[in-house]
C-alpha cells in the first residue's frame, strides 16, 4: 500500500461518511497550555470512527461474497458501523456481542438492522461464535481492528484532520485492538511531514503499551476499565504498524479517563464514550510534553448510555 | 431602534462572543419529516446565549457607571453571563441568585468572579435583594431579559442563523423571561421576509401563553418544571415586542422536555439543557405543522449538572 491506497479508500468511502467538524475549546487550552484541536468522530454516522474502516471493508468484498453477508464480532461500535454498512449496501450482517455490552449499543445494531447473536464477553468466545456464523452463512469475517481494509478505512479521520489542521505537531488516539492507532500512524506518516502518534491506553487494559516495550504482542488478563471499546487486543496487522509510526503508548488510571470525559463534556458541551476520553486524560496526565504544541486528538466515538454515566 | 441599531450591536459584541456553529442531524429530520438546523448557543462562551445580551448591556454603560459596577438577579445563565462580560470589561458584578439555583451554574459564577447574593427562589425576593445592592453599592441594574440592550444582544443569535439560512420558514426559541424570543422576533422582523417566530414554553410555567391570549402580562402561581431556565416572568419591555413579532407559543408537557432533550444527547451527541430542549418538543408535538418547512431552533444553553440529570 501506499499514499494514493489511501487516497482511494478515503474517495471510495465519501458517500457512506459525514467530514466530521473539527473543534476547539479555550477553556481547555488554557488548562494544558497546548493548541489542540479535536477532531469529532462522536458526530459521524452511527456516533464513531467505526463507520470509516466498516464501510470500506464492505465496498471491497465481491458481489458473491456481498450476497453471503458479513459477520463481526465487536464490544458494540463496529457492530453498528458494520450494521449500518451493510444496510446501506443490501447485505446482510451477523453481528456477534457480548451479552454485557451498553444496551445502548445493542439498540444501536437493532436499529440498523443487524441481526444480534450474543456471547460470553471474552475475546475467545467472540471468535468462536464469530468463526461458526462463517463456516454456516458463508458470510465474510470483518474484524473491528486487525483487518487492512479496516485500518485504511480509519485513516481516513486523521487524513482529514491534517488536510484542515496541516501543522499538528501531533496526533493522539485511544488504543483498543490497535485498528484507529494504526489507520492514523499510516495517514500521519503518508499526509505530513514530522507529525508524531502517540496512543492513550487505560491502565487496565495496557497490552499496547506492553508490547511496543517486549515486541510482541501481548495480552490482557482482565479488562477492569470503564473505557469499554477498549476492552480488545492488538493483532499480527496493525502491530508491525504501531511498532514502525508510533511514537508511544501513555496509560492512564481510571479516576483519570472519567476527569478527561467529564471536561470534555461540561467544557465543550459535547457527548463523548469513556472510550474516547483515554487520549485527552493522556494530554492532561503530560501537559510538560505537549505544552505548546499543535496536538490534534481524535475523539473516537459517543455512544454512551446516558442512563449509565460513570460521574 | 431600527436595522441599523442591530447591526451596530452584533459588531460591538463581537469580540466577546463566540460565532456559533450551525448543525443538523438527518435522523431527527426524518423523525420530523421537516429540514431542522439548530444554532448551537450552548457552545457560546459560558454555555448560552446570555453572553450576548450580557456584553451589549455592559458596553452600553458609560465609564462612571462601569465603576461602580452591576448587579443582576438570575436563575443561572445570565449570571454567568454577566460574571464573565464583567471580568472581561474589568467591572465589579454582584450577582442575586435563587438559593436552589444548580450547583454547577454556581460554580459558573464563582469561575468568572462574580460576587454571589443568595435569596428565595421567587421573582419577588430576587427583586428585593438586587434592588438593595443598586441602592447600596449604586450599581447598575442588568435584567435578565426585559430590559432593550439585552434584548438587542440577543437578537444577534438570530441574525447569524438568518445570515447562513436565509432560506427559514420559521425560528423557534424556548420562552422564559421573553427576552430571547423578543430579540429573535426583532432579528426576523429586520432580517427576513417572511420567516415565522414561535415559542416553546412549559406548559408547568405557561405565562406567556397566557399573556398572548389574554393581552396583558400574565404570572405563574408555580414552576414545577424541569426547564429551570424559563422559570420566570415576561416583562413590559419584551411583552409588545413578542405581540407584535411572535407567531404563536406552543406548550409543552414535563416529559415532552425530557424526551427531546434525550434525542438531542443521543442523537447529536451534544449536552444542551433542559431549557433548551422545550422549541424542539414543541416541534415534535406538532409535526404536521413543521412538515416539509426548513426550521430553525435556538439551543439556547448547555449549562447542566451532569450528575445530577432528568433521565
Amino acid at each position: 500500500m501506499n499514499k494514493e491506497t489511501l487516497i482511494e479508500v478515503h474517495n471510495r468511502i465519501k458517500p457512506f461518511i459525514h467530514k466530521t467538524p473539527v473543534l476547539s475549546s479555550s477553556l481547555l487550552n488554557d488548562m494544558v497550555g497546548a493548541n489542540i484541536v479535536f477532531k469529532c468522530e462522536n458526530f459521524q454516522k452511527m456516533g464513531a470512527f467505526k463507520m470509516r474502516g466498516a464501510a470500506n471493508a464492505i465496498l471491497s468484498l465481491s458481489n458473491e461474497e456481498r450476497e453471503r453477508g458479513v459477520v463481526t464480532h465487536s464490544s458494540g461500535n463496529f457492530a453498528q458501523a458494520v450494521s449500518l454498512a451493510a444496510k446501506k449496501l443490501d447485505v446482510k450482517a451477523y453481528i456477534v456481542m457480548p451479552e454485557n455490552a451498553p444496551q445502548v449499543k445493542k439498540d444501536g445494531v437493532k436499529t440498523y438492522k443487524g441481526e444480534i447473536i450474543e456471547c460470553e464477553s471474552t475475546p475467545q468466545a467472540r471468535e468462536a461464535t464469530a468463526d461458526k456464523i462463517k463456516k454456516e452463512k458463508g458470510a465474510s469475517f470483518l474484524h473491528p481492528s486487525n483487518q487492512d481494509e479496516v485500518i485504511y478505512g480509519n485513516s481516513t479521520a486523521a487524513m482529514e484532520l491534517l488536510e484542515e489542521c496541516p501543522e499538528l505537531d501531533v496526533i493522539l488516539t485511544p488504543v483498543g485492538g490497535g485498528g484507529l492507532i494504526a489507520g492514523t500512524a499510516l495517514a500521519a506518516h503518508y499526509f505530513s511531514d514530522n507529525c508524531k502518534v502517540i496512543g492513550g491506553e487505560p491502565m487496565e487494559a495496557d497490552d499496547a503499551y506492553r508490547s511496543l516495550i517486549s515486541g510482541k504482542i501481548e495480552t490482557n488478563e482482565s479488562f477492569h476499565t470503564v473505557a469499554d471499546g477498549l476492552r480488545t487486543h492488538l493483532g499480527d496487522r496493525n502491530f508491525p504498524i504501531i511498532q514502525k509510526h508510533v511514537d508511544k503508548i501513555i496509560r492512564v488510571e481510571e479516576y483519570e479517563i472519567i476527569n478527561a470525559m467529564r471536561l470534555i463534556w461540561e467544557r465543550m458541551k459535547i457527548i463523548i464514550e469513556p472510550s474516547c476520553a483515554v487520549p485527552f486524560a493522556a494530554v492532561l496526565k503530560n501537559k510538560g510534553e505537549f505544552r505548546d504544541k499543535n496536538v490534534g486528538i481524535i475523539l473516537s466515538g459517543g455512544n454512551v448510555d446516558v442512563k449509565n454515566l460513570p460521574f
